[in-house]
């Protein structure tokens, strides 16, 4: 049985736990028996009910609201090099059912019992973002246990997310290893190459990987707008399966260079073509030029980051919506994704219909999408859902 | 501009309807202007907002709860064969963008914009469902119209839904044409002969299509379950994408003999068993014989057809995943479907997260599926979204 330091819950609090979920919230810890102070941040604790009855390990932030992440309900588990290696080999092979190539996400949080760390593997070079004071403390068991199952060419720390400001850790990216090389990563038989280091996120979002195989499906001869297209992963699939013609718009002059690097290997840069802007600009300039699309992708950052934001990132959604049904032809397609959690995929069914009404088009949506299965859903933690992709049918009716 | 009757609205009722849902409840009708005793059941009406601008063309019934279902927003539509035609070509041209093969359901109500109306194709045997006054009376068009655009060998009228006696319809099936061979079905690369007069609904479950597809990439030499198996549309198909061994459970030995007729056409009967018997016994009868299956499918009838067999239901449900579970191997794979519309996709999840809490499993969730594309939704009606089937990892956390 583990040396770890006690936590003990207030009475009724391990009920979540029981049911399966990983969080402990600061106000659910009995602070009689075990104040706040007592702890490091990032410490291993064993969890106890009220009754005294450990349900776990886990490791303890006193200064967080989100006080406390389950990592293992066996006892016996020491956090060494040992035990990670396990874990994440675990993870691997889910992902090795579907991917024969060694780029996806590895590791997803608290889906795969690891809560606070993911692992993008782009070959072999490896992305971390640890966002718990709790996994902070054990990067160097992780590190040893990357080493010991893969022997990463390097390992990029991307630590500069704003979520980590609420652990007390401070934000800074580090490469441990060589990063000599451009990273180039394959996706549905299309080529990439990814700014780990500057780009979005762990450089690439896997997320998508499923329906955009889907959109590949659909594309042949048909031409296709991408919108907030990032490095292409939409656009760049689509004419590498077949597209006549495809245009990509996003913000980022550097998003749009490493599209075009990617257009350029993957053979079909006579087919593409990239607007640098802002997308609630450049649609209606493609809108008032003419220009007509077959298919529509809209995958936009998320609108939604905090809860306040609700209202206005749902007026958001219907706006780049309705003008994307105004750039298809008539019986087009629309691909709508939205990325934030705090977004149920009801509402953005919602925002579409609204989009729909606004600019008189009738919808059929024939298929929906989510995060693929490198980013499983743990089913006791709904906030490890978030991606939701719809695929509609938009046209007039006569 | 149309010559039917008017109906008009109270104040500010046609808010739905101006936000593209299709259906009018008779307590939003203004019966100091349009009495409802005036109409008759199933006759073509214009629709008025309450300051008298005409919303659109529908049918209605002045003894149902849903009075009207709205047809077309344009107010010159004919409900002719004509415009059958047109509806049922357009509904067409969708499905033909996935399935080469006329298999599938042409027609989905609301969907579809032909509420009350279900169309499956079955190659030249068409199987309809009405289930309004105001279809009902269109029947004669509708048969002109499937006549005209396929030349059916027979379409078969499936009218023996309890949902007509609401609309004050009688129970009664119906031939037209002639129905002296077997009706043969392919789907996913599997044949399947369908009871189109004897069995459920329109004979076969086209809905679960995709996700049938995604058990085939996973099954490959794996011993596979397949509980309310009805004519093997999972286990059958996952034995001719390679599946070692599948066992299929149903309580009906007429969809069983089908079953077994459609394994011996794929040439997979030497890895097809049948149990005929109640899932809730033939399962724990399994487990005590020590069988162990690498995946097992649960794609039970709906357990919550009304709501208030909501609570009972969510039990059938957590405890047919709990069975499920305990027949996988650790590290299999469970396929959990329900197409009650009355539980909502996220209350399907927590039941199975209960059901893995129960038996002391591990679950994460890699892919989700729903109904398939010649199921579409309508984005302003969930009432058409009703399917959905979680893929989840199941193992013990060691």
């Amino acid at each position: 049985m583990s040396e770890f330091a006690r936590v003990r819950l207030r009475k009724n609090e391990e009920r979540r736990i029981r049911q399966g979920h990983l969080w402990i919230y600061s106000n659910e810890i009995d602070t009689s028996i075990s104040p706040l102070k007592a702890y490091e941040p990032g410490q291993p604790v064993v969890v106890e009910a009220a009754n005294g009855k450990p349900l776990g390990i886990g490791t303890i932030n006193p200064h967080s609201l989100i006080a406390i992440r389950l990592l293992s309900r066996n006892l016996d588990t020491q956090l060494g090099a040992r035990w990670f290696k396990k874990r994440i080999s675990h993870a691997q092979a889910l992902r090795e059912r579907f991917f024969g190539k060694p780029y996806y996400r590895l590791v997803y949080g608290e889906s795969d019992l690891l809560p606070g760390l993911v692992i993008d593997r782009h070959g072999d070079v490896f992305v971390l973002q640890i966002t718990t004071a709790g996994m902070e403390r054990l990067k160097p068991q992780i590190i040893t246990a990357l080493e010991a199952l893969y022997s990463p060419r390097a390992m990029v720390f991307r630590n500069d997310l704003d979520s980590r400001k609420l652990e007390g850790l401070p934000l800074e990216n580090e490469v441990v290893g060589v990063l000599d090389e451009p990273v180039w990563i394959e996706e549905n038989g299309t080529w990439f190459e990814l700014p780990v280091e500057s780009g979005q996120k762990t450089g690439w979002f896997y997320d998508h990987r499923m329906g955009r195989r889907k959109l590949q499906a659909l594309c042949k001869g048909q031409r296709v707008l991408d919108v907030f297209s990032y490095l292409g992963g939409w656009g760049v699939e689509a004419a590498v399966a077949g597209a006549s013609e495809v245009v990509c718009v996003d913000s980022s002059a550097q998003a749009l260079d490493y599209l075009e690097r990617a257009a350029v290997r993957n053979g079909v840069i006579d087919r593409v073509t990239t607007y640098q802007g802002n997308a609630f600009e450049v649609l209606p300039h493609l809108l008032n030029e003419g220009e007509r699309f077959d298919i529509v992708v809209v995958d936009p950052p998320a609108f939604i980051k905090r809860k306040k934001d609700y209202r206005n990132g749902m007026e958001g959604y219907k706006r780049v919506n309705a003008l994307a049904m105004r750039l298809l032809r008539s019986d087009g397609i629309l691909v709508s994704a939205s990325c934030s959690h705090h977004l149920p995929r009801e509402a953005l069914r919602e925002q579409i219909q609204r989009a729909a009404r606004e600019v008189d088009r009738m919808a059929q949506i024939f298929d929906q999408d989510g995060q693929g299965p490198d980013h499983p859903i743990h089913p006791a933690m709904p906030e490890t859902e978030y991606l939701k992709t719809y695929f509609a049918r938009i046209w007039l009716e006569r």
